[in-house]
């Protein structure tokens, strides 16, 4: 493999292959497997992670559960989805692909070629996604005044997505057109995505980069290091506010108070068109092992008390824009019901 | 030792022993030596850490120095002064207690009595400095209108300071007169001294408590659960502007936008006298393993690039008070040269 190449997840041999994301960046580990039962683990244990890759992985997982079945194919296919439906209850996106799988199924008129009708399906919405990533990341050109030095949180590119990613498409699209000359990548604690997943990526791309704690954002925009912030979301209301990994706030509010560009990137998928504003999105807590240990080594006793919300809402007053496949849209938001 | 003891440095038969602070909380190891270089060690692994602390030690260190020499006592003082004088560049005790021991040192007619007058030097600064803590936490009760939670940022306690703390002594001095309700810490990357040495301090005091992300404390004081904030300083400009750890200065930002008062508590000795803005103060920048290992483990290859400044400068103009040992001295900030 070229020092270039990287994926999260591919189709090969009617079988899915994946980089264990919870190796890295320290080893590449590969997973071969045509088991939807593993795939369902891989998504518990966050080897696949990502909001838009845990769908396509789900949908895969779904075409695999036909493979080679001639008796109770429908039962099976039940059976794979109830178990799938159970790996990350709160990921929209997982039950919004799932469903569209599932149409397709209940569409078949016999299931002697239920796999190769599921896998196609599966294909396309891999598919989709790669095009969304391609098409934010050419749309995001537009916001690059010069040649930008851009700071991002959290992780958005292959390991997120089925293509290039959102926020770091757009950072890698820019970089090959000479748009970016450095990027700065929150490490993004908890769980350090920014260190592990993102450092990984843009090193891979050949971008230049440097990590720094996320505290530490805030002295780059002093020092006037940065040009733009781009960042993903994994939930947008009709105006604007966006959910993101926790921090994503914080980093909004310095942007602000900074006269830093903020921007969004995101599927318009992302965007939920039954809510009118953030203050309906529920917040996710996680377990607070995820502050009082790092990768499996505590660091302080499991008996302290912790404040662990998963994401923050950034509300759209914020966000100098937000990037999705179908453009560039600028405050004030008004996204159609 | 009972549950609420725990201290960080002591003098106990001609030897200083002092608390490992880089294997709290998890351990409690104490290490006693009368080597001067194996306390400038300290300083540097952050063994021992906190302005006024590490000014305590090296003043200890100082009188070790010339403990049990007969012959060249001026030289290995000397010596020991350049030592002590590398071991960490930004906050303004270690060199104005130096000097003050300095000055000890040179008004010695002879010599033999040299250990004595230096330890005795030693003691006071150390008395001196637990005074200090003691007013600067019975000033700071004057900031408390009623009861309140209190967001901190990093350690300013007893693992600080020689005495009850600064920031961490007025949280304790209120709380014991029942004008502190409960403690948000932030965890403070990179290092952990929130979640390491200020949880453990809390816990020790009996103060209800509960970690965050750094980059959390927004969402906190989004949802109104911030009534106060207060930290340390390493080293106060003529103008109130302050150095302190990495994130005080994002602190001090959101406090300010959110609309709640940001305390800095720091004896008067942290002013320094020779600065009249905080452009003038030079930022210590730390080795990147800090970053990319975390308790010795990596956590990202030790190739990748990062970002590491120690401490940030916060503008007075985002400070709301600063207390010490003399009173609260509120924005804005004309400390006598």
């Amino acid at each position: 493999m070229k020092q270039t190449d990287y994926f999260s997840v591919k189709f090969e041999n009617d079988k899915l292959v994946f980089t264990d994301q919870t190796r890295l960046p320290l080893e590449e580990v590969f997973v071969e497997t045509d088991n939807y039962e593993r795939i369902a683990e891989a998504i518990e244990r966050l080897e696949i992670r990502g909001a838009p890759l845990i769908g396509i992985a789900a949908a895969y997982a779904l075409a695999l559960a036909v493979k080679n079945e001639k008796q109770d194919v429908k039962g099976k296919f039940e059976k794979a989805y109830q178990r799938l439906s159970q790996t990350r209850p709160t990921a929209v996106n997982l039950f919004n692909v799932m469903a569209e799988v599932k149409e397709t199924f209940n569409g078949l008129n016999e299931y002697s070629n239920a796999y190769d009708v599921l896998l196609n399906k599966a294909k396309e919405i891999h598919k989709k996604d790669e095009e969304y990533c391609e098409k934010i990341g050419m749309n995001g050109l537009a916001i690059f005044k010069t040649k930008s030095v851009v700071l991002t949180h959290c992780n958005t590119g292959k390991f997120a997505t089925g293509g290039i990613g959102t926020a770091f498409g757009i950072i890698k699209t820019a970089y090959d057109k000479g748009l970016v000359s450095f990027v700065y990548a929150d490490e993004t604690r908890p769980l350090l995505q920014g260190s592990r997943l993102t450092a990984f990526e843009l090193e891979k791309s050949g971008i230049p980069f440097a990590l720094q704690t996320d505290s530490s954002a805030a002295v780059l925009m002093k020092q006037k290091k940065i040009d733009l912030v781009i960042t993903g979301a994994d939930r947008i209301a009709l105006n604007g506010d966006s959910a993101n990994k926790i921090g994503t706030y914080n980093l909004a509010m310095l942007s602000f108070h900074h006269d830093i560009p903020f921007y969004i990137a995101a599927p318009s998928t992302t965007i939920d068109r039954t809510i009118a504003t953030g203050d309906e999105i529920k917040i996710e807590y996680r377990d607070k092992s995820e502050l009082l240990t790092i990768n499996g080594k505590q660091i302080a006793p499991s008996h302290y008390d912790a404040f662990t919300p998963a994401f923050d809402v950034t509300p759209a007053h914020l966000i100098t824009g937000i990037i999705t496949e179908e453009g560039v849209f600028n405050f004030p938001y008004n996204f159609i019901q």
